[in-house]
């Protein structure tokens, strides 16, 4: 079996993207991150989640003493998705977060030897944030190949988004065909008890299950 | 002034990158990087260095739990320079160190609206990390345009390794006319009470001095 990182939120995408690595029958590892987010309730999701897909995790630990987003500094008012204009990337927008975290898993890879690292990226329902999309994840790879031992030797890692051009719908749809505990996933930027229903992370998954027709089962 | 972000470790060629950047004239922060490195000692050099600079810093903490390097495994034996093989990438390579740095001074300098971001990377003294190389450099830049607010927005920031075809004796006789303080900065991989004068980055620097022909004012 070859081995997997899989990014791992907590989130919807970033669980049917394990679960779809597991059924591409990688030996996956799952990485997440603790970075000062405001809905730290994600990290004990996203570690739910493993234990439920029987994989093992690594927890990293950062702080950008920089903030500059409203999903790191509570200071800033999150915005509803009805304040955000189109086309424009919300203040929920980290700062080269997915180059962080990739960088990270990069890494890790390189160590345990993974050929793949799996990224719940998508860009049809999603807020516009620049580190999502197709042509960055092409210019990630291409950056890994001479950036690392791994890319010279010639021990390519991949970068897969099996989500990339799934709309919310079809993520669901997926997820529920690959048995994904979606009762333990967590979306909500706000992080407390219930999910708020009204930031763009709640409203994008919200419309999701209305289109599937179902009950959101973490609700 | 334009805003630059300089990658400051402690060593010698982050020191001069840092003196070089100020010299043109660009209003420096620097990242210094606390990761579970055994020569933590530089990191207080850094310090010291960014305030001789009188210029502001930034630390950044984070553990890599999966190690992989002699320089975070203490279990492992760090290699003198005589026992690496030409061609060979030492057992001190940090899987994907400078990708990670790369990507913290990525999102620092979104947040600052810094124009540079500056690393001493250079390929002629160096111990063969591929995270080095001008065509990672080129790779890294491309996936930063496409990855972040700043680059989809026009406002690029450009990586700038004045050190980069540099020798370890060109750097020392430009560290000397731009008067970087070679007496706080630390090179040794050990990190103990003095440098070990033995490990890959030692001999590098020692080198370096015999061809000048001066002492190392940090001996």
């Amino acid at each position: 079996m070859n081995k997997g990182v899989v990014l791992l939120s907590g989130g919807l995408d970033s669980a049917t993207t394990l679960y779809y690595a597991k059924k591409q029958r990688f030996k996956v590892s799952c990485l997440i991150f603790n970075y000062g987010q405001r809905h730290k309730k994600e990290i004990e999701r996203a570690k739910k989640i493993a234990k439920k897909a029987k994989c093992d995790y690594r927890v990293v630990n950062f702080q950008m003493p920089w903030l500059g987003s409203s999903l790191l500094d509570k200071k800033k008012k999150l915005p509803n998705r009805t304040e955000i204009k189109k086309g424009e990337i919300p203040s929920t927008y980290v700062p080269a977060r997915n180059i962080i975290f990739l960088s990270f898993a990069a890494s890790f890879s390189e160590v345990i030897g993974a050929k793949a690292i799996f990224i719940g990226a998508n860009v049809i329902d999603y807020s516009g944030y620049p580190d999502c999309r197709c042509d960055f994840i092409n210019a990630y790879q291409k950056m890994l190949g001479c950036g690392t031992k791994a890319g010279v030797e010639g021990n390519k890692i991949k970068i897969l988004t099996p989500l990339i051009k799934l709309n919310k719908e079809e993520i669901i749809r997926l997820a529920l065909k690959l048995k994904v505990p979606l009762e333990l996933t967590w979306s909500c930027y706000k992080g407390e008890k219930k999910p708020c229903g009204v930031c763009d992370s709640c409203r994008l998954r919200k419309r999701g299950f209305e289109k599937v027709g179902i009950k959101d089962p973490a609700e």
